[in-house]
């Protein structure tokens, strides 16, 4: 089972790595920022889950499959570029196990540090979207996930079901199926019916009078 | 004295989450959104210090009552969201005083690694400006630190204090009190008194024209 | 051999922070920001390498000499600034010269860690590249390098003709001597002939519809 994660995990690096390339390309970006926004999106959430715990490489110095996977979906996007920005639903699908995977391992890793529970979720968190984040730093955007549809909740809620899990001591195969499949299931609702929390809205010019005496 | 500084170190967390979630609101973040980057702000500085050394886990791994201020503050910066927006002299206080308290943590867990004093400054003033500068970039925004009022300039006098009072061998209360009242002083004055360093202007199309080239 | 390297390592320290304080005083940043940022470019790429690797602190913990060399840019950037902004011929000349060097410490310490030859390669092209990445998201400008002539491409290909070499068992001096002028060279060939990579232009409004969704 183990195994099988890991290898899910990396494919959800391959569609990580889409997201990343295709979002540089848009940005108009040579093809080596592409693979820098690629590498980013895929491998950062898990990175900066890593510099968070001493003692831990980043995982991707131990385990080099995730890199040809990354390359592998840059290529991917570079070629099939015109198709990929018409049929977005497939990708969404895809981001969503990855998104699932990453989430599940975030916990996984904090559970293995004997972290407490709100660490683990947060590690968990982190993992999943994390990637997505740096991606829109480096193309000079107010991260996507911070404002559009439910994404980072479906991570917390999902890293909580697993928590929740682990302390009635399921066997092993449930423990790691049931939140991944919980984390895909709503977040394909989520991408389905359009659900997005309410902005805490503020009156931006009273706020930016303030946060510029803060 | 240790806990003591622990403690209001804590208090900090908790009003940087406000500066951080209020910050986010303004945006027009969705509540999770609003919760990364109050998070981000309360513990960035001192993250990034703990990703700089070696053997060290970030310290709301292992302490986690910093995580319940944090979401403490976020949770208390929605619910006041529009009376917060009014009165900004008190939290520019606690500000100081978070500011004024990671600053002081920053060099001691320095002199603590027995790092050169240049680096101890350095993790000081990163430790207390580092949370609003990840903020301001979750926001897209340029890091209001670097072009409004002194901010990081107290953060290096208060740290170069310390180590001239901790050469001295000054009984620890004293040590740990005195940079700690400084950095809040003259942080203070400066927001009084609306005090900010000149700007290295330079020719901004020439400026401009050059960043091109290089 | 190993010495001489370290001292030309500093002076690309030096030649770095000139470039991010020039940047940083563009965007009439105060003198404090103007030296957060000729430290974030001239330490960034050494630094986030170093985070990487589990058991290492970052490189300017442990030698300071680095800090002076890069106060001594700042303060040199500050005094000259409009000299600067005109001849820049001199300053790419040394930034090839830092990225060079920066590029092969990072595929050597890659190496002494034992790491994938395709780990090698990316430790040397952060190492290379990740500082200037960092001095335009702090200034808030799309990081140039992703658009610009080519420069990743540099490091890149630098640190496979490193591995190269080094598979093929050369004497020291010629191993870490080639890679350092090849860089430099191919770097001063771009600049001269102004060479760029093609941008992977992807229709924009359909990239940004897409990235919406996704």
């Amino acid at each position: 089972m183990e195994t099988t994660l890991n290898y899910i995990s990396i494919l959800g690096s391959f569609v990580l790595a889409i997201s990343g390339a295709l979002t540089a390309m848009s940005k108009r970006f040579d093809p080596f920022g592409v693979l820098i926004v690629a590498f980013a999106t895929a491998v950062g959430g898990g990175t900066v889950r890593d510099m968070l715990l001493s003692g831990k490489s980043a995982f991707w110095l131990e385990q080099t499959s995730y890199i040809h996977f990354i390359l592998a979906g840059t290529i991917f996007a570079i070629v099939f570029k015109s198709r990929l920005f018409h049929i977005n639903r497939p990708l969404l699908f895809f981001d969503a196990i990855g998104l699932a995977l990453y989430t599940v391992t975030g916990v996984q890793i904090g559970l293995q540090y004997e972290l407490a529970s709100v660490n683990c979720v947060i590690l968990g968190t982190i993992t999943g979207v994390f990637g997505g984040i740096l991606r829109d730093i480096l193309v000079n955007e107010v991260p996507v996930i911070f404002k559009k549809e439910v994404y980072a909740t479906v991570c917390i809620l999902g890293s909580i079901l697993y928590l929740l899990l682990h302390r009635i001591q399921l066997p092993t195969v449930i423990l790691q199926t049931v939140p991944v499949l919980f984390i895909i299931i709503l977040r394909l609702l989520v991408i389905q019916f359009n659900i997005s929390l309410p902005s805490l809205y503020a009156d931006e010019r009273e706020a930016r009078r303030n946060n510029k005496k803060l």
